[in-house]
């Protein structure tokens, strides 16, 4: 019964009968039919136009947006715990050729204005330091916390009083919008956004990531950069076929939501367990080695999270019996 | 009825199956039950040790493999035409960080011993100018020669003299595997390479290439190199299924011998109009302008190759009237 | 009345005069009659046969230094405060091709085995993360501290065991000798630093400083990264006449003496009001905004140095008479 | 007799009396009273207002100057025999991280828009390939040819046509101008260039290089990367003065006549062995490995270029009695 990851999860089956419906002669690289559906696509999901790649990885779709926003010589604001920061093994820092990461402060992975104005306090403004060029939140969190629209346009409002590109680590970014319950746009372009990494692989799809620009962006030397990267597939039908499958009907959003409904069961069990409120698919829990080895033995299988904590993670395709089995283990500790 | 690429081509039945059969619950990212079997299953096929990654595209592999041999203050030799010169936007140079392609000459795309050591007796072993760390050959080359194990081995014994590490791109090795009809293993590590671009895309595959390295080779830093690159694919058990799928019975070959077949007989029909001779899935043909219009007006598609050539390419998949029906149309110009 | 860097003072006598000297026609880069004897004069200052180049500012031998021990998809643990991190403006990332830099934390800008511990913990050993490769401090540190010889013995003995490069900014690394009186090659290979930044501007120099590695170093790579970067100077002549000048009869330490006796003198009459004790050739004050006021008003030129603080930094060159009337306006506060 | 080089050669006299004369306290880095009266001189030599940045060697001026103009993504159109391509360890590349050279072809290292159009025509408009984005040229050129400003303006209108950014690699900028007797304006601006590698060490400087950008130019990019390549001198007056000494009473010309007139007179000695016209302070000859031993069994040092050809270069310093008797030796040869 695994919570350890929702990338171990399969594909749902829109995304697997897109991919098999897709496999027929057609051009190559992102000219294919279903590539060039793409911007359209996402554009209506956002209520605007934007621009929209396909990518084999979040973390090159993160850092293809990084290497966008932030010249070399740059740095982009993100938090200490932020998945770019410590999770993509310095793919943001060879995509923009070694800017730095500066890590601020934050509950639960969450930035606040507050905490990137300190973080900018610090640095002087001479050529002898780094200057900021970009700022990066992830939504939903590492641990699990959604961002309110509100929320975000605050920090998109301080990234554009003091110049910063704005990028959304929005590998869960489905699990967010589900949660809250809004409109996409509300929740990045219209908070301020500029890029947004918009996840499919953790939310029920096979091997696709979208990256998406919005405004008046110049994509060009985007995609020049994820040719560079090996990362313009040269069957890209298949990549297409599956997001536009996924958000066919919503069913990105279907997906989120289930998964969401999973990990709400699992924290309700938790009660006063929970290191932070579970608002996407994701419960921190507090538990004692010997709890974390008896959930184990029960042929539960999750990451810890730090000495004392375990995470569980839940997929669109979560196992009902299972999230009921580990409800009832959890409460039964 | 499409001749511009193999890139164009369905993915084969078993790769597909492949990958809807691995459609369930597994570990994220390359510890699934699919990719822990890569290394077995591709020592086998190379009769040695081998260690192989799944990659994304043939231009990440080619890349990480040149990243391996090759510092940035170094430069790899490669043929003027070669495909990392000229078809993959200077991702050499970004996974290299800055590494310089030194382009040799010779016929079809193809280097020998006298073009590459032509190559290095322009350089002046002194610290201002860049020394070269690494030979790259195409197998099939662009033009659709295939070079012999003897050819293999000539070049890999001057590697070996000169100190450098020696790349194959192998995006159509299947191809020259088929064509000569001898064991991979003649055609790589017993011919001196040390790293192997083993395509499977154009071949067949649906989204997943390899990276071979023979040898002591400690792969480590490569690992690394990978995720850095945003090509540690999150569900990376569908990229090692299809490829285990297309090893499996050599199904790579049987594709291969389909693409090279259907090559073969475009080839016959093009008699004195071949540009050179037709030993892989490419043919290039002497076409007027005018001929080149009389046969896309007949619905056959394919690239202009330079003023007065055209490139046509088969693949496992191509389609058998069509051949016959673009042998006829050549045959009539 | 200039205290607020050694970077402001002259160049001294015998640096200058070594330039004159030289200044005739010679070979060009470092092949010349100076800058050959290099590796012969830092040999016998460190009592081992050592690899010396010459740079022309400290952040190109730092830089360099850290090139060599850590590769682009590796991290370099520093102290948060270390110069390498906040004033260098990224140059160790670019010359690293993007690793990154981990801080540690430690009074005085001091790391202790303990704080690199600590660090090392938070790395998770796998893919995902960038892995440590190498240790940096600085001697003596950015806030005038001097670590001994048994200190950096205890770091270099960490470093060794896990397998990371020991680096030392050694900007004032002569002030720390000076302070301690021990042999240069207590402070360094003997306490297992492979590679020393060993400043000279700062002390006295013009436009040299030198990059020392220890041990079977192989510079090679270091002497084309040198080339690359722009750092090897046609006229290396001037470069290595000045650094062998102030080698020659221990100018390097006379120098620092000088600057540490001055340092030494203000902090006597700065009592309590130090943040740290001065053991180099940096005072850093505990002030109120008026009393910095009170100090400029009488032309007594510095830093600020975070709210409250100031730095005050003495040379070869201090004026005697300006420490003297500095000394007597601290102890009037 | 040294012929080899005229990195070779010592500074001249204004410029050694402008480093000791600027040999006291002052403000570091480039606040200096020197280094902020750099663009002021400039632009007037230059009749326009300039950008000018002091850098320690041409190698960087080069560099960071081809980092402005063209992304990691483009690439840069030099001649085949480009110092930039063959002499500078891949400093474009590092710079640039990881932009290509495109080698174009012409005479004693001349290009011109028919060769430049050419070039042009290879490469494809697609993603698939490198882009260029800038032109570079030398003048003089590696082969001592000078272009009129008519041939620089021809390159630079072809240059504003493709969108290429126009850079000169300078480093005998002076002999050029010194041979043509031509406004410096005519050479650069006024005929297209947007930045000038402005050498100084070969003609008489110690350790200075200036880059100057012309026009609208946004120079904090480069400021930042000049600082993040360790080219921020901290005692940067050394570099400003010996510049500004120079450009005074026109040293800067007095001196690329004296070398161009040397030149002159050993071209004028060897008639038809020169294997380019001597226009510069470079003069190319054609001998037997007998005739070069000759020349050497009589004390005279200078590089063989390729077989059957020497490079003799002349200085500023060149002594007078050298060259009367290199020129003997040549004719009686």
């Amino acid at each position: 019964m695994r919570f350890f990851s929702d990338n171990a999860a399969a594909a749902c089956p829109e995304a697997m009968a897109a991919i098999v419906e897709a496999n027929r002669l057609d051009t190559a690289y992102d000219g294919d039919a279903h590539s060039v559906r793409l911007n359209e696509a996402f554009s209506q999901v956002f209520e605007t136009e934007v621009q929209a790649l396909w990518l084999t990885t979040g973390t090159a779709a993160n850092s293809l947006a990084l290497a966008e926003l932030c010249p070399p010589h740059g740095s982009i604001i993100c938090h200490r715990d932020a998945h770019i920061q410590n999770d993509e093994c310095g793919a943001p820092e060879f995509f923009t050729h070694g800017a730095k990461l500066l890590l601020a402060e934050g509950e639960g992975a969450k930035l606040t204005p507050a905490s990137v104005d300190a973080l900018l306090a610090t640095v002087r403004k001479d050529v002898h330091q780094v200057q900021p060029h970009a700022l990066s939140i992830t939504n939903a969190t590492e641990y699990g916390l959604v961002y309110s629209p509100q929320e975000v346009a605050a920090l998109g409002r301080l990234a554009k009083e003091r110049g910063l590109g704005f990028h959304m680590d929005g590998a869960r970014f489905a699990n967010a919008v589900a949660r809250i319950g809004c409109s996409p746009a509300d929740l990045t372009w219209r908070a301020g956004v500029d890029a947004l990494s918009f996840g499919f692989v953790k939310n029920g799809g096979l091997s696709a990531e979208a990256l998406i620009f919005f405004g008046e962006a110049d994509v060009a030397a985007t995609l020049y950069r994820r040719k560079r990267a090996g990362q313009l597939a040269s069957k890209g039908r298949y990549l297409a076929a599956q997001i536009l499958a996924m958000l066919k009907d919503d069913v990105w959003l279907r997906n989120a939501r289930a998964a969401n409904d999973a990990a709400a069961r699992l924290a309700a069990a938790a009660g006063g367990r929970l290191v932070y409120p579970a608002e996407a698919n994701e419960v921190f829990l507090k538990v004692s080695e010997a709890e974390a080895a008896a959930l184990r033995a029960q042929s539960f299988d999750f990451y810890d999270w730090g000495p004392g904590e375990a995470r569980l993670v839940t997929a669109w395709d979560s196992d009902q019996a299972h999230v009921e089995a580990l409800a009832a283990a959890i409460g039964s500790l």
